[in-house]
């Protein structure tokens, strides 16, 4: 059976997405849809508006035969650390395609990522701090030498995509499917004027204002409508997560601080004086001035939500030394695919999180989890954790 | 000048408080009244119903001509604990007397506590566990050596007074003065009928509750009155900061909870579990939970108090081991006793917070009161902390 591989956030699920499945499927003629999603934060920094459970379960309705999780210690990183993880995992299950929107889908981003590379090695200053620089100087760097535009979003992650398959040598393995972008930008905050698609940013505020659900109809599946009209699971950063991390901040010494992960370079003492001096601004604000020239707002929101979430750089370590494939739910063709791989993975599949996984491998996951729990609407009424005791979803029935 | 001592915690402050300082200057003759008071959190692990500055006020406008503020180290402990600390700081400030209700004003607590310390002498293994056993076991050695019954919360404390005093050989400095305590017990938690004292325990839930304010009317000054018609400056316990407790819990390990003050003995792996399966029962249910036969309620208060304000072993030492006199406000005749006494003082007076306090002396209580605000009714409209930035209240008219 021949799998396609899907990079995905789900955050939340909406047409744009059905059409990035369908587009797969006929683009590769793959027998299964593999999934792999952000799990209850995203990539950006901030919580999912709905849980990993919601999203898988509306995913396997919507054409995805098996999704997986990527874990925290991928999902919440800059592009290139994420598109590694994610290209890394979906390697280990077996896809042989992997199918991304990109604004230029006529760009070749294999040719271009092996290119990037013989540049990087020409311009060795670059390898030394490529981590740090990678959005801005390293990409002017591309357009000067390679001719092409790569600012817009989307190819962006397409090249980071490109570039994880060279540096794990997959080109053999996995073939690269650019499909072209449909309507809504990225960034749009607004919800468009007739079409089927719209942004997750404008859709997301939508949820979050809980209102218009008539103009949230048109852009996505009916089952994802009946989840938006009971409203975000969780409320967004700005809310009790920000007073959560006020609150952390204020009981944490800098010493204490500076053992977050990446909170270095004098962004604890800062962080700490931010919070002690902090008057009631919103959280705008207060980001605003957390914010350095050096950094990206997406950096600077991971930044505050591993401090709220207390991670820590061995705890991301342990991810990225021991990973593992994280199964959220399956189709029955799904599961026929897995019964034929199973023997033949080289990363461990966790299908029910064990006391020992949540001790030893999964234990990040397992805390976020936790944590995301605390904050959700329906904290109280979940018999179980986002973790353990839970199976993951089986659907039976062919998708709608 | 003479000046009397009153060990308080004025949480809310009523009639039975200001009928003590009035009998504390009629017994002793006394040109000043100094409280010392706890500040923002109170002996029983609970946030006070106001802040040390509203309490502080009208402790000034009652009689009260000095208010400190007894540290967090001393004033959120045991007995033996606080009772030791507030004697030693009113001893530092040059006290005579010492002012206090009891159950039994008939007792001489001086004597009882000499004759204590022979008991302890002569029975050797209590000296061993002092600190954990005292309240019960210890007293009921008492009781079988002494005679007396000293079961009765006022009476228990006023005994610490008297122990304190030996401990810290102030018996020539200091006399004790036990009053008759008046109607109202310390646990009743109702209003009682008629009358003008009632217990504070009564009061504070008529507060919280936000009704029946012609109720109080009668158990307080009118001072006292308006400020409780604005509701309490932070919710009880089992609000907000149970949240932020099982937040808190959630994002530590228990080696991170181990480091927390007084929270060994398999205390931290006890506290994880039960906030990992917690299901949303009551916060007097997980407390229950909490809670076992060899320790009082009001110990595991205290230890939850400390795990949500991040408290540390290091911290409570190094206020023990450099303690400080705290001023909160004072009147025109307080400032007069101020100045004859400031260049006798053993221990420091602080008047004002600088950064040095912040980071030096200062810094478990800076803490501590930047939680307090972090979750008072009134956090976001104060422009200065509870500490930094103020100067202490002057009060200069006479007291109505």
């Amino acid at each position: 059976m021949r799998a396609v591989g899907l990079i995905t956030e789900y955050n939340p699920f909406h047409n744009g997405h059905r059409y990035h499945i369908q587009q797969a499927k006929q683009l590769t003629q793959a027998d299964v849809v593999i999934a792999m999603m952000s799990g209850n934060y995203v990539q950006r920094g901030e919580p999912a508006i709905f849980n990993k459970w919601q999203r898988a379960e509306i995913a396997l309705n919507q054409g995805v035969d098996i999704v997986l999780e990527l874990p925290f210690a991928y999902a919440v990183q800059p592009a290139h650390l994420f598109a590694y993880g994610a290209v890394k995992l979906l390697a280990a299950i077996g896809v042989a395609d992997l199918v991304f929107g990109a604004e230029h889908a006529d760009y070749d981003f294999g040719a271009l990522a092996r290119a990037a590379k013989t540049v990087t090695q020409d311009h060795e200053h670059f390898q030394s701090d490529y981590r740090q620089t990678f959005a801005s100087q390293f990409n002017q760097l591309l357009v000067e030498q390679l001719g092409v535009d790569l600012t817009k979003p989307n190819d962006l992650l397409g090249f980071a995509y490109a570039q994880a398959r060279v540096d794990l040598n997959l080109a053999d393995q996995i073939q690269l499917h650019p499909i072209q972008r449909q309507q809504a930008q990225y960034h749009d905050v607004r919800l468009p004027f007739g079409g089927q698609i719209a942004s997750a940013t404008a859709l997301r505020r939508q949820i979050e204002q809980g209102k218009g659900m008539t103009n949230v109809a048109q852009y996505v599946a009916p089952q994802m409508l009946a989840l938006a009209k009971k409203g975000p699971e969780v409320h967004p950063f700005a809310g009790a997560w920000f007073d959560a991390l006020r609150y952390q901040v204020l009981t944490s010494s800098v010493a204490q601080l500076e053992t977050i992960y990446q909170l270095n370079d004098g962004l604890a003492p800062r962080l700490k004086k931010l919070v002690d001096y902090y008057q009631g601004a919103s959280y705008e604000d207060f980001l605003a001035q957390f914010k350095s020239r050096r950094y990206t707002k997406a950096r600077m929101q991971r930044l505050l939500l591993y401090t709220v979430l207390q991670v820590r750089p061995e705890q991301i370590q342990a991810v990225w030394q021991h990973p593992y494939l994280r199964l959220l739910g399956v189709t029955a063709r799904g599961q026929q695919y897995l019964h034929e791989r199973k023997k033949k993975l080289a990363i461990p599949l966790i299908s029910r999180v064990t006391q020992e996984d949540v001790q030893g491998r999964l234990q990040l996951d397992y805390q976020v989890g936790k944590v995301y729990q605390h904050f959700a609407r329906q904290a109280l009424q979940q018999q179980f954790t986002q973790d353990t005791g839970r199976q993951p979803i089986i659907r039976d029935k062919k998708e709608k």
